[in-house]
């Protein structure tokens, strides 16, 4: 019997339903389809939910099933819910959590609350929590499982098969046995599909393969996801200094911060977080904000003190005071067409000491003939629009430089911030504004004062 | 033996001594440099490569490593290389390509070529090809790979054993095996981590999984990324409109849509495209990027179309010329940071109509409370500046239209143009600034122009 697909469009449908038996006040029947519904779900449900819904929605959700849905959310959400949440039931909810899962949710609690959870686990819980803690959030160690399966490589496939029917069941996502030697060191690996498809008889050192790389437990998560994306891997090892299986990541959280490592671009060039929460309260989201526009205007009053320098002109001719925004906004698009796509090429290690000046090249010389196409075409519509080729001739001149100084600009500021370990994403845009502002309104009110006053 | 790690730096190492070598003429030493390298660094480095040094890296790499090079190049740089190869090099380096890669690959292909490399062609391959190909690309046909392993239900786990011994090797990336009926209709799936643990004379039936999601070929790549990520999936079974088994995706390939569909919205933002190649000659990459600064010249003249119905009032004060791009600056931060945020949250799928309301009321509240921050300071910067707190009051008020306007757009616009099936990452940029512009000048010199003029 064939499960019905269940697709986003699918679960946005229950979700809608559940989201009209709240307004209706139809508290039972919310719960009794939020019992139906898959953790998964739940969790969309959940971060698709201004704050107040949230907080009825989790009431009413099964407590059993509070640890799977905590799982599946985003840092922020799961946050605000587990800041709600009484010690003891945080404990219940975190038994039998994936190690990674667990220490990402211990991780986000007050140390008192912290404390309590901890207390209230059984001891092999607790213990495992304080290992995956010892390991830096970002780093291998936080985003690894401890659930290894381990054999010796002097045993046959016949043994090892046998091993595993004792054992009854694999942990989830188990792709690959690891072996090691007698001081736990990993000296090789084999895939349950080479496991079923050899000889049983064959000993387990024969058949493994010896050459396989690990993962420090102290490599950053990015770069793991860009060694699993490289090598398309499922599942990879993770070892300590002295060689030591420590665990091992699956690909579903690897996953995650792939996600999250794209986005995060996009995300920084405006100025948010990168687990920003759509449906966080409104104080907080201003918060954050208002950082964000304080920079922003700074630039925008830097601008304007740029435009009083050439008050005269401006006073003289108000054609000029219309015109002036035209030039520093083509180069404000223009390098920004630029900034992102450098900033991606970084992301994506593309960019680097050996392409850089070829690439500067090709930036300015795409300024270049950007400038020649639109300087013309905009002393065209000037000219007519205003009766004067030499308004229009100033103005072709401004859009030349600045379409020329942000193509310059757009590929130097991302690689001069990173050199000094500044986020391109982040700082890149204002930066980049700024100087499409000045060069704008230097080339065009500075030429205009040379020649018209 | 532990192979060395081949993280990111190291292949960047060797990247660059390639590099090195070929900047010198060394062509010998860098053949021989590429023959050991593996095929994701080589790829690494076309990818990061100039037109010029990618025809001659291509040259120097053996060409029995072209295919293996081939599938893990991004479309862009993909096309640019088979366009510059003879049709049956290319059909040789076709040879053993995965169905999904091997459709990719084909699809690039201009007519003729296409039609001379499937004649170059062993029967096998040809066949696989054209059925690969009568799928749309980016559905789960396009996607997919056709080396499932069937077995039948009634036979036991020790049969099932030995056909896999027989053999001898299985597709990579295999996880799973599918039960099928007589009439090929998909009825379960066992994992492999299961048929390791059962006991062998237990018969398929009773521990296979009969439950499973599968993928209609015809679903959008999209969907199926985002069923992948929710479910934590590593393969799944894909099934035609009779529920025959017609082949697995696997999650390497379902990791390259993730990550370009979380860089689609930053990269439509600018007016790039999706699989925009870094280093693309000059003349191709500025005839895209000359729509997008077209469509934004437009943009920018209408700003100063509407700056010129205060012709009058700018003549008389050239302050008001001075100031008058703070506010739409401001607007314009402001509102794209909403917009942001609302097209990431559409494509996660967190908004819809049960919350949008709460989310304009939300975006709304921000604006206004910024509106109040920002007004207040920016009435005192412009009284002390100035020396006129008529001019510092009219600029606060203009702010506060502009940043609630910001707000209101950068939530209803993305939304307006999802309901229209345009991109809200493509277009809401372009038609945000312009409200922002327009209200903001409007605002502004409208104001001064009444209380001034």
């Amino acid at each position: 019997m064939m499960a019905e697909l269940s697709d986003k469009e699918y679960a946005m449908q229950r979700i809608q339903e559940v989201n009209t038996a709240l307004s209706d006040g139809m508290y039972v029947a919310a719960r009794r389809m939020l019992h139906n519904m898959p953790a998964c779900d739940i969790a969309l449900l959940l971060e698709s939910s201004p704050p107040k819904s949230r907080a009825i929605v989790w009431k009413l959700v099964d407590a059993d099933e509070h640890g799977d849905i905590l799982e599946e959310l985003s840092e922020e959400v799961q946050k605000s819910i587990i800041r709600q949440m009484a010690p003891e039931k945080l404990a219940a909810a975190t038994e039998g959590m994936d190690t990674d899962d667990l220490a990402y949710v211990l991780r986000g609690l007050p140390d008192q609350v912290y404390q309590e959870v901890l207390k209230s686990m059984d001891e092999r819980d607790r213990e495992r929590a304080e290992t995956a803690l010892s390991y830096d959030e970002d780093s291998a160690g936080g985003i690894m499982n401890t659930d290894t399966i381990t054999v010796r490589a002097d045993v046959t496939v016949d043994v090892v098969l046998r091993y595993l029917r004792l054992k009854g069941e694999l942990p989830e996502a188990t792709d690959k046995l690891y072996v090691a030697d007698r001081n736990d060191k990993l000296i090789g690996e084999i895939a349950l599909s080479r496991l079923v498809t050899v000889d049983p008889s064959k000993v387990v050192s024969d058949i493994m393969s010896p050459d396989i790389v690990s993962i420090p437990v102290d490599m950053d998560e990015t770069e793991v996801a860009k060694l699993f994306e490289r090598h398309d891997w499922v599942s990879a090892p993770v070892v300590d200094a002295d060689q030591q299986l420590v665990g091992r990541i699956t690909i579903d959280d690897v996953v995650d911060i792939i996600r999250e490592d794209a986005q995060h671009s996009m995300l920084s060039m405006a100025g948010l977080e990168d687990d920003e929460d759509t449906f966080a309260p409104v104080l907080k989201s201003t918060r954050r904000r208002t950082v964000w526009l304080a920079i922003n205007l700074v630039t925008a009053l830097l601008a304007a003190m740029v435009s009083s320098l050439f008050e005269d002109v401006l006073a003289q001719m108000a054609v000029l005071a219309i015109l002036n925004t035209i030039v520093p906004s083509m180069g404000g698009i223009a390098g920004s067409q630029t900034l992102t796509l450098v900033i991606r090429g970084m992301a994506l290690g593309h960019i680097g000491s050996s392409n850089s000046r070829w690439l500067i090249g090709k930036e300015l010389a795409i300024g270049a003939l950007n400038g020649v196409i639109w300087s013309v075409l905009i002393a065209a519509v000037v000219a007519l629009w205003m009766q004067s080729w030499l308004v229009g001739g100033i103005i072709a001149f401004a859009m030349m430089m600045n379409l020329l100084a942000a193509s310059l600009a757009g590929v130097t500021v991302p690689m001069i911030l990173k050199r000094f370990d500044i986020d391109p994403a982040l700082a890149g845009g204002v930066i980049l504004t700024t100087v499409t502002d000045v060069v704008g309104i230097f080339a065009f009110l500075g030429t205009a004062t040379l020649l018209l006053s």
